[in-house]
């Protein structure tokens, strides 16, 4: 080994060194169906308001580290309770880490029902904290309550993760059983409601009940991957504590006049959703008459559905040679053996998809 | 106590609980000479050119995670060497907190001279890092290297960091002692170069040399604090492990696409640095000619002086009272007592400050 490569082992963190580099794969030229975004350009007319918005921004100065104008857009547009406080993160990434960061102690163990949101063990494992994962439900990825008890039970957990709906399985967790971990979790339950725009559920007006609950939100699958905004809601307590950790200016200036912008124009979006659940509902109808496929309910914009005969690799690979691109699941093991996840994009699009899939089944 | 702050007092960090939150001083109205910006607006061609670049971004659609396009504006604008690295971040904070997560055992030792850049001191902090400030010379804000020696050899830091020129004193390290230090240091030495532009100085050439040297660079100063982009170059085997832990798609389409916008417009830029460095001299030369001021030499866009007779509070309040925000160091005591330091603004501002100080002065 030579001295560079015995200094970086001897100084890093060997969590960090057995971790696998982030891959995403190249994705131009595909018709992209693999990363839970909202298919719609922005109309041209709302590019040219947007544009004439971002001739006030005043690029060589800070930007506002309080995100003022924007958080009372944000308030105001998703119902945050007026008790509530709100920390700004550039996407739901930087907000779980803040989170985490936060946290006492090397031995405080973070929990989630897998399969989930891969982000919640990949930070905690960056940070060196335990990570526990909590099986769900076989046969429809609900929460495993007498399992989810158990753990808590065991582990105790600092923080638990719920994707609401969850991701990349698709469902929403029952309320009940939600509310019931809200209840007996001895730390802080984050509800990652990154999807809420195609489910009409969330547990945001029910934050004044718990005071250890915290919800997540991005605008990414209402349309706006781009530009990187996430925030969480909660109790000051909390909040103020993770600002203290949040660096102080996160938020750029390009991105606090866009996101208003665009929360002010939220009717636009909220349309593209509207096509959006139709087209799924469609997709889902579609897939679940093709053979040998096992399709999950889905309140979020994407579909998982599972090849009961075929090889799931295979058959990602052929759809990628035909220029689709879609999530392969296969690859996770245990519940997601034979797993694709296909995002529901636009109508043609969606079309494409259906016609080489159903050509790759019967071929 | 109640049952919530009991509950936030037993999973958060004392660290954190500890820290005041960030106070940013509602700067409107106000002459701003206290945040070392850029004061020159972009020219009106020049925003016409960038709206229309702007028009490119998909903000659907995920930005580029890799960064492909900006990172190769950066080298060769730059002159990052061909086999270093490069890791991107929202402003150097986001860099600093990556370098410092990577660190392997609560034990690791971060070192600095002080007074410097408050935010070595605040991430560590937040991490609950052990950071051991080595105070610089009383006279001229040097380095003190033999304390510097005992230092490093008493702690073994895991992490140096050095700005050069330093914040908020201006200064630029003997390039002699820097180089001591690479060689002496048992770890990684972060050189921060968020001035550069100001001081026509850089290890960035020197990379080759010192496998343990990190350049951290931002385009914060040279006028796009708005941004928010900082860069860190140096050996790839330690920037592949940073890369892992940054979150994957940080730097969003919009301050990609402007910053390689603003790269390849620099001559714009850098012409503004030449204003700023005439008016920086015709600054100092009439800051030094005012009774009782002990003016310090800067390499950067601000100046650094001490009052050696009056009350640095009063006077920075009376400053303010004339509509004239700079930054009070006094506050921050030891070396700093007595001392106060001003953006270089545009002549009219400078003037401003220098009139008003002068009154301040002899009343």
């Amino acid at each position: 080994m030579t001295d560079l490569a015995s200094k970086v082992r001897s100084l890093l963190r060997p969590e960090i060194l057995a971790l696998s580099a982030y891959h995403v794969p190249d994705s131009s030229g595909y018709v992209k169906l693999d990363a839970m975004e909202n298919p719609y350009s922005w109309p041209d007319d709302l590019i040219e308001e947007w544009l004439v918005r971002l001739r006030e921004a005043q690029p060589n100065r800070y930007p506002d580290p309080g995100c003022h104008r924007l958080k009372a857009k944000l308030r105001e547009a998703y119902g945050v309770p007026e008790e509530a406080g709100l920390l700004m993160g550039n996407g739901s990434d930087e907000i779980i880490q803040i989170i985490l960061m936060a946290l006492q102690g090397r031995d405080a163990t973070i929990l989630a029902p897998e399969p989930t949101f891969v982000m919640y063990r990949q930070v905690a494992s960056c940070l060196g904290l335990k990570f526990v994962g909590v099986p769900l439900r076989e046969a429809d990825f609900s929460l495993d309550m007498a399992a989810m008890r158990a753990a808590i039970e065991t582990y105790r957990p600092a923080v638990i993760f719920l994707a609401y709906p969850n991701n990349p399985t698709g469902n929403l967790f029952d309320p009940e059983d939600v509310a019931e971990i809200l209840q007996t979790a001895p730390g802080l339950v984050v509800l990652d409601e990154a999807y809420t725009a195609y489910a009409g559920r969330s547990f945001m007006p029910r934050l004044p009940e718990f005071n250890r609950l915290l919800v997540m939100r991005t605008l990414s699958k209402l349309g706006l991957a781009g530009l990187r905004l996430g925030f969480l809601a909660g109790a000051k307590a909390w909040i103020d504590e993770f600002d203290k950790i949040r660096l102080p200016y996160n938020i750029n200036v390009l991105t606090q006049i866009s996101t208003e912008f665009a929360v002010e124009k939220r009717a636009i979006f909220e349309a593209q959703v509207g096509y959006i659940l139709q087209d799924r509902q469609r997709l889902h109808e579609e897939l679940s008459r093709l053979p040998d496929v096992h399709v999950y309910r889905s309140d979020a914009n994407f579909i998982l559905f599972r090849l009961l005969r075929h090889d799931a690799n295979q058959v990602f690979q052929r759809l990628k040679d035909s220029g689709i691109l879609i999530k392969n699941l296969h690859s996770s093991g245990g519940r997601l053996a034979g797993c694709l996840r296909v995002t529901v994009g636009m109508p043609e699009e969606n079309r494409k998809f259906l016609t080489a899939l159903a050509e790759t089944l019967v071929s």
